[in-house]
């Protein structure tokens, strides 16, 4: 059978493929900072190189920052898959932090049979596109062909927030044009569990500002008479929950639905615990709705969270001070189709009424996006969790994401194309931080997955079970 | 009558005894500041000579610090009183903010018919001082005598926080005993109402720290199931008062008591309204206890108070984090018996109840002083009562002061003294910020309030009221 002998030949050309990993991972692509632009041009070459090698027909697109590089390989007759990845990575510093340099990679044993990828961009976002590049690398070397056509869109400024990328798609929506997106920048359940990540929560995120007198005072002087911004400030915060952990602003739960049965079934099996789940951050209890499971809090609930708060006096020793003012930041996950516009709207409502006379609240509106839902029953996710099932041995978790991948968003809003999103990627793998580092199993194994939903998705029928 | 002498010369002598203010304030000693060592020795040798040409016995002790001066007139027959005073200053930055230069003082009109001392210790302390010196100064030049026994205790640590006076008084207990203390440091009710303080709320001081989960968590992975310090900090600052505005820490209003009926009579003489208290910072109404007059709520009701809060991300823009602690700064003033220890473990107890499982919290205790009250009815009181009544044509407010003067303590633990608190500050005197000044007419009559003072006292019979 044709896929056995595309899998044999990945894991024979691992040597190779890691060579070909090491040599991006080399090139300092940092977006972020000017001083690396000639870098980060450098890098999306050797990727056009690369893949120009596999019989791609490859362009470097420039933008008002760093270019996008896309490649096409048609196929007459077969589905058309977007694949989407970046070759930008974050800063390094602090530096004195790696305990290997960032952009000499290595493979480093790390516990017994552990064997890790290390440098900067080896999980975010390099080697988890060289995953899907080595599959297509495999099929071609054994089978002369890929099994579905193929666009690949790589671009250079995700970490510095894609500013350029909506409206490159927008311009290149022709050339962009395919039947499924895919799309490898997130992670595993664990490390023997594949995931695929089909919710990414929305989010709202604001900063009040509380204000009560107009200037700090002398709490000897005005104790007891005037008006604390930190007090109506922290009864705001407490007003938001109730004692079943439910947020209290009207309307907030509109739009919110429980995930289909299958859906919460496949999250039943993972069988998450809070012992698993907060036990390595030393909590012991989830504090989500009451009467919900662990994983509905952390999957399909919204939340509420501060993200900060001060005011007054926060240095050392004792200060006798009543503030002017007090502030905290406050976000919200949201999910299903509520409306970050609304909910944005009745949050101010909501606080504007806890505020007592002679005090004013300012709400600054900072961030609003939607939730985004893959649909769980999709015939391209069926393809791909029964691919996943294949090669891990074990059900895919269909997980939600908090992060935002915006770029999920585009693909649909300007191409109509839904999205399946498979990463490698593990807890561990310290992206953004020092020692980033990439599971050579995620490597490997993540190249045989994408092999396996190839080949699946160029078989790919539609799924039995209906759309919600 | 020997007392219109007085104060005619009083009257008389302002422009020579402004040259002498003057020449105290030109030397800048700031006694936080090594860089002003030698002036403030110099201010301390300035003070001597003029006090020893009074015909005071004078000595400037050195200390671990900064020297005090000591001069004694003693008076056989009479009742004798211990002043006390400061000559060290207040640093001066920024100095760019000064309008006139701190340490040129001059005499400047701010409004018709007003006319203010400008320069840093203008008001803190020097000026204050020069108060009581230029009284007996007129006594001595009219009189030949003082009516009472006199020792000046003029320390040059006070900005600094007295490290050195509580052990000085004790070395010096028996060259310092009187009858009397009398304390020039405090300020009016306002510009034509003069004021007793007669009690200086206590103090407990507390920092706590909120802990949830071991490190800064993701709010987009963790966000609704691991616990947010921050909500458990505002939970707890919202527990502290109840709808009526008490403190509901269990235990915390014992010791307190409501004021003798002739000092709430002369509180609601005042008729201080909100508006005329809270209007001038943008408020307009009290949030003390419900059922309590205003007047309560800032002199004679216990207080608490959040002075400081912080907690996960609180700079520019958007961080989707759930800290792992979150702080606050949190006080309590003290009235009448209150036993600062025991609100202190009371109010740990309390926080420690509030913490949901999974969640510390940590006390840390800062400060601690017990409210320290002057009998309203002591015959020192009442005769300085009569005699502000006198100079200014109105009955002096009996007020609470905020700010703790720790040497009343001091006077009282170690030479069993009870002190008059009288000074002639206002509210707009800029202490400790830019631009300090001390109105010429609290210098004036301030001076002729110690000269009637120094008579009434030398004249003093027990109140008919019983002591409490």
């Amino acid at each position: 059978m044709g896929l056995d002998r595309v899998l044999d030949r990945i894991d024979a050309d691992v040597p190779k493929a890691l060579e070909r990993l090491f040599a991006l991972i080399r090139i300092p692509s940092i977006s972020t900072d000017s001083a690396y632009a000639k870098d980060v041009v450098a890098c999306a070459a050797a990727l056009k190189a690369d893949v120009d090698s596999l019989g791609f027909q490859t362009t470097i697109h420039p933008t008002a920052g760093h270019p996008v590089v896309v490649a096409h390989r048609p196929k007459t007759g077969a589905p058309h898959v977007l694949f989407y990845g970046h070759y930008d990575v974050q800063p390094v510093d602090p530096e004195a932090l790696w305990t290997e340099p960032p952009f000499a990679p290595s493979v480093k044993e790390i516990a017994p049979g552990r064997k890790v990828i290390t440098g900067r961009g080896s999980a975010d976002d390099k080697g988890q596109v060289m995953t899907f590049i080595e599959a297509c690398r495999a099929f071609l070397a054994t089978t002369g062909d890929l099994p579905v056509g193929v666009t690949l869109l790589i671009e250079g400024e995700e970490e510095s927030g894609s500013p350029n990328l909506p409206a490159f798609v927008e311009t290149h929506r022709k050339q962009l044009q395919a039947d499924i997106g895919l799309v490898c920048d997130t992670g595993m359940w664990d490390a023997d569990t594949p995931a695929i990540t089909t919710s990414l929560r929305g989010l709202v995120y604001q900063e009040i500002v509380v204000r009560c007198a107009d200037r700090d005072l002398h709490s000897g002087l005005y104790g007891g008479a005037a008006a604390n911004p930190a007090h109506v400030l922290a009864r705001i915060i407490t007003s938001l929950h109730d004692r079943n952990g439910r947020v209290r602003i009207p309307g907030f739960y509109k739009g919110v639905t429980n995930p289909p049965a299958a859906q919460l079934a496949n999250w039943k099996s993972l069988g998450l615990t809070e012992a698993e789940f907060l036990g390595p951050i030393g909590l012991k209890h989830s504090v989500g709705e009451k009467g919900r499971e662990l994983i509905e809090h952390i999957q399909s609930r919204p939340t509420c969270d501060v993200n900060g708060i001060w005011g007054g006096y926060t240095g050392e020793g004792a200060k006798t001070v009543i503030a002017a003012e007090a502030r905290a930041k406050i976000s919200f996950r949201l999910v299903g189709q509520q409306d970050p516009k609304a909910i944005a709207k009745a949050f101010a409502a909501y606080v504007k009424r806890q505020v007592p006379k002679d005090c004013s609240v300012e709400v600054i509106p900072m961030k609003g996006s939607r939730a985004f839902e893959v649909d769980y029953n999709a015939p391209a996710i069926a393809a791909a969790r029964t691919a996943l099932r294949q090669e891990w041995g074990r059900e895919a978790a269909a997980i939600g994401s908090g992060g935002s991948i915006p770029i999920v968003g585009d693909f649909k809003r300007i191409l109509g194309l839904d999205c399946v999103m498979v990463g490698f990627g593990l807890e561990d793998d310290r992206v953004h931080s020092p020692n980033e580092k990439y599971d050579l199993k995620s490597f490997q194994k993540g190249t045989r997955s994408w092999a396996r939903i190839l080949d699946a998705l160029a078989r790919m029928k539609p799924a039995k079970e209906p759309a919600r």
